[in-house]
């Protein structure tokens, strides 16, 4: 393409900060070639408190008109009891999920040099998790009765399907496919969520057959938390529900210098909608407005953003220019602009 | 009690092996003062394959008869057909939990002086995690349809009620109270399962009104993985549910020297069935029978048995032989039945 029309939701806390120099480094990166057009959606926590708004049915015709979309961070203070349950979180984060059909929440993890892991011997970390995005317990599928009663009872249903957890796992073994490692690992709890778990392992085992080259292993999730922290090295690609995945990419950004760095994709791989791209952390309010924030994990989702659309020359020199950095990267502090003003300039020079 | 009625069901692979020791080690702690006797039950995966028999009603018949279970490991080889769908997990470890109400899972974390922690800086762990143990997903409350085509949707239902999780946060406060640090933290995902998270979050801040000098504080479970390796001095006393709970003992374990040290304990605190008591780890079938295994957790399961039935100072010289162990443990390697002897010698010393 030679326009990129981008839809752009700054959120709220540290997104726009982290997002203004992620939008620097993308208008670095696509040069002369492709002409950036953003909208900016005010979209988020602030927006809610002050509008009572949070997402509607016209605000998603609008999302949809672009050709992608770069999200910073949602969520408000959490002790302000208009937010609570999650309202901001299932309301916009996930509704977007949801409508757009982002079944895929891919999660890139990699131990850049230079960067410290909290492990004492990481070794080599890189690999990618591969989330389903639309389905399980995330379907909000869940109610109570008697609420606030002695006999009170909630539950909540993890919803899996043959369609939803296939294409997952065929976009899973694609993955697998284009790494070197050519190992892809179903992560689950088949011993006690039999249901679910027989779907999934049954799934991975039928796409292998097509898949001859590509290693396939299980882990229980509890047992992914123990290799984790004593032998990353061992994951390739992980492919793994919308629960299991949220936790593992948490601990796998952890052990790989933090959620500063991590990036997501929330993918429609079929193009029918747009798919949004978005650092792993949250909004931080209590660092909002300071300069503080590192805008690595947002830039990082920029280079994701830029594969997904096919420029993939562009999504690799930003890759690049983010590990030069991160290598070069001293100990004094940088402010968020800093860093996103050296990442850009690093990629205006080439 | 002068004499303690014991059920001991050694189980599969290592099982027997650090059961010898966990037994050598209950004797000796309890020297002339207690008379110990202890039936041995076969139950396990290779009971099963020989009898096709894993639990039935005259079996927990049998077994409420005891004070207390000590188990080993339970679970064959993961690729055996026959044992697929966590058929021993669920027929064996999971109905002894439900059936004997163990509905509080207890898994103290402790990183013991001279023990390699993963974590290159992991400073004090000291926590213990307050696991429920008989609702959540582990209820076996789904259902498939349209199993094996492309309809197929396969459910999984997490119960939560008002009775089974004040009853658990109950001894979660409890558990607090009893610890210098005087914190509790729950954990869940309540900014996605609102129905159970509401009841959780309810039942905490409710409870907690009773226990002003407890200080309660909450994360996500996703958030909880990061600290686990960033800052687990943070945590005391967790309490969390079922699933939650087996996800983050696995990774308490490895952060704190592997689950080669980590104890259990199923507890019915009512005291109208007797408590199960088992180390964290499997079975471990590549190793079963070579004196490989490291029976330190089955033993910490018994200080964890000798303090539920009030033989506090019993436990406690048990908790001190183990850590005295440790910190003298060269890197030469030690049979099961060498650490065993060890501890045991030095508790008949005292
Ligand atoms: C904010 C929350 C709903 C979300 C999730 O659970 O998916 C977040 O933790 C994430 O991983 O993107
Ligand atoms: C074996 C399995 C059913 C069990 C569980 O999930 O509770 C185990 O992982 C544990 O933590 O004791």
């Amino acid at each position: 393409p030679t326009a990129l029309n981008l839809a752009v939701i700054p959120g709220d806390g540290i997104g726009p900060e982290v997002i203004a120099e992620a939008l620097k480094v993308l208008r670095a990166a696509l040069g002369d070639d492709v002409e950036l057009a953003t909208t900016q959606f005010p979209f988020g926590a602030g927006h809610f408190l002050e509008t009572g708004k949070i997402l509607d049915d016209s605000d998603l015709d609008e999302l949809k008109k672009h050709d992608a979309i770069l999200l910073g961070a949602v969520g408000g203070d959490p002790r302000d009891a208009r937010l609570k349950g999650g309202i901001i979180e299932r309301g916009l984060l996930l509704k977007l999920r949801f409508a757009l059909d982002h079944y895929v929440n891919l999660r890139p993890t990699t131990l850049f040099p230079g960067i410290d892991s909290p492990l004492a011997a990481p070794g080599v970390v890189d690999f990618v998790v591969v989330r389903e995005g639309t389905e399980g317990p995330y379907v909000g599928n869940g109610g109570a009765i008697r609420v606030g009663t002695p006999g009170e009872v909630a539950n909540e249903v993890s919803v899996n399907t043959a369609f939803g957890v296939e294409r997952l796992v065929r976009h899973g073994f694609a993955v697998a496919a284009s790494r070197p490692a050519k190992k892809l690992t179903l992560v689950h709890k088949t011993n006690v969520l039999v249901f679910a778990g027989s779907l999934w392992q049954r799934t991975v085992d039928r796409v292998a057959l097509e898949f001859p080259d590509i290693a396939v292993d299980y882990l229980h999730i509890d047992a992914v938390t123990i290799f984790m922290v004593t032998n990353p090295g061992r994951f390739d690609t992980i492919v793994t529900d919308n629960l299991f995945g949220d936790i593992i990419t948490d601990l796998a950004a952890a052990i790989s210098g933090g959620i500063g760095l991590a990036a997501s994709g929330n993918i429609n791989p079929t193009g029918e909608f747009p798919s949004m791209f978005e650092p792993v952390h949250g909004s931080a309010p209590d660092i909002a407005g300071q300069q503080k924030a590192d805008p690595t994990a947002a830039i990082l989702s920029v280079a994701l953003l830029l594969d997904h659309l096919g420029q993939t020359d562009a999504s690799a020199r930003v890759s690049a220019a983010v590990s030069a950095d991160l290598a070069a990267r001293g100990t004094e502090f940088r402010s968020t602009a800093h860093i996103g003003d050296a990442i850009a300039a690093s990629l205006d020079k080439n």
